[in-house]
């Protein structure tokens, strides 16, 4: 049993065997979404996945990280240069030149000195934050016990209503569309720096990156970055082939040694791959009652591990569950 | 400059080059740790320190993690039980076992048919959380710019003060001897679960552990385990060593094949090391100008880069300032 240990807190993808003598009375998180129905689970369309197949390991062993772009209004003028670099195959032949423990891996041209495609779109700073444009939908309470949950979600896109938060970043929460956001008023929202998000890379204030310079998170979630920096996705799948890279020597974590660098054999949006080798994912529907039950016990533990619920969860400690879209 | 991209939230280890034209006005985080006076820093006591020496890895390269144990009157229990195995170099042969992304990596003695050393103590779950002994001290608000900090500690040691959070684990947070701590009462605190916190695994309660099993954590802060599971220390140098570890591919990141396993050649507690051999580590006294000038740093970042300061930062997002103590 001792390999069990720390098993209440596993990861959403992993499914704990049940106690065959003792069932769980209440469920874990990810029991909750391993008995979601399929019904609560929305396809992640092929052309907002952007494959990258670093080169393989020492082992020889194939890398290929997975990113879901975050679905418009938000961050979408970097999207679209980034869908324009990956169309002119312009990561192919770069690397990921910095990984700097308990921060960011990050990846685009080392020389600096490769031409950008022509027609990149500079994104003014103002994108950073989304205004709502509506606060309506469904407040949800469904909790496992009857105590209030703290989430809430609209049933309206994009508009998208507020759970006021206990964060040190923002006053209030929201997940909408697969995606978690913060506000402080309520009228403007932007996507969180969590563990495993996509942002563009920039030079000083105010220029805010073409996104040729991508990062992901491997670290704790540095909120401190929300509103500086664009999020334009999430690691979905191979999320540790960038997390378990050697950390760089030198400032910041870069390579100091060229050779060091991880070298990026292509970067494609799904829809340019063969079909047979288009990833497919699928995420929990934020609006769904499974996501409430998975949020409420991700807030309050109760599955059998736990002696003291924590009684809430900070936004990036609720994350989306996404997986492999199942055979049929 | 696109190699400086995101050097604002560099780690606190990393002093960014001034420019030379255009000095900062206000200090960045690192920029404050650097400039403390030498009396702002106290020195580790080689007995609190757990030299952990892992093999050397596939380049032969050595691999060093040294974790700080946290101070009476916390956890002592486990940390009792944690000097008569490292006394007893029970670990050495033993491995690392599992490393989950985004969470932990934990070590013990894979067999789980190892003899454990007489006489370790059994831990009651009381002692996850620690009774306040005072509640005297200094309040301070040492800003950049007037603004109110959030931050406080006490004076009296072990007695500590509280400062209203905006924390969805807890409602009050404290700095203290060095260590972040939770409450929701300001009678009973406990250490988080931060980035690099080392805890003690366990079966499901009422077992607490003895400590022969430890993880780190190595990804977004877990504070669901607060007041779960007893935290013992903090890796202080070489989380690298087991946050670029591969992942395991068993449930809940164990490593499905023995052969991936790392091996640890020995953990020692610092003193029992040949003088020369002896790590030295020193941290900024949390309760000094310069950590409460810190501190506000990382809530509101002033640098820069920054368009946007956050307004505050989570307990986990102010990692105590730690550095190899320098030559004299």
């Amino acid at each position: 049993m001792k390999h069990l240990l720390l098993t209440a807190a596993a990861a959403v993808s992993l499914i704990l065997p049940a106690f065959a003598e003792e069932p769980a009375a209440i469920p874990s998180p990810g029991e909750i979404v391993a008995a979601a129905p399929a019904s609560d689970w929305v396809a992640i369309a092929p052309s907002d996945l952007l494959v990258m197949d670093l080169a393989p390991d020492a082992k020889g062993k194939a890398r290929r990280v997975v990113i879901q772009l975050i679905p418009a209004p938000f961050s979408q003028g970097w999207i679209g240069n980034i869908r324009k670099l990956a169309a002119a195959h312009w990561w192919d032949g770069t690397s990921v030149n910095r990984v700097q423990d308990n921060y960011v891996a990050q990846w685009g041209d080392a020389t600096e000195k490769k031409a950008l495609p022509a027609g990149l779109e500079v994104v003014p700073e103002s994108e950073y934050v989304t205004p709502t444009k509506g606060t309506g939908g469904t407040n949800r309470s469904v909790t496992q016990d009857g105590r209030p949950l703290v989430l809430s979600w609209s049933g309206r896109y994009p508009g998208w209503s507020w759970t006021d938060a206990d964060d040190a970043y923002s006053t209030k929460r929201s997940f909408l569309a697969g995606w978690p956001f913060a506000s402080t008023d309520g009228r403007i929202g932007w996507p969180v720096h969590c563990y495993g998000a996509v942002g563009v890379g920039r030079n000083m204030s105010p220029d805010t990156g073409s996104g040729a310079e991508l990062y992901a998170v491997i670290g704790h979630a540095p909120r401190h970055l929300d509103r500086n920096i664009a999020v334009v996705g999430r690691v979905v799948s191979g999320i540790e082939h960038l997390s378990s890279l050697p950390r760089g020597t030198g400032a910041l974590g870069f390579y100091e040694d060229a050779a060091e660098r991880v070298a990026i054999r292509s970067i494609r949006v799904a829809t340019e791959l063969p079909a047979a080798d288009q990833p497919r994912f699928e995420y929990l529907s934020t609006e769904s009652d499974s996501f409430a039950r998975y949020a409420d016990a991700r807030q309050n533990r109760r599955d059998p591990f736990f002696i003291k619920p924590a009684g809430g969860a900070d936004i990036c400690n609720i994350p989306v569950p996404v997986r492999p879209t199942p055979a049929k």
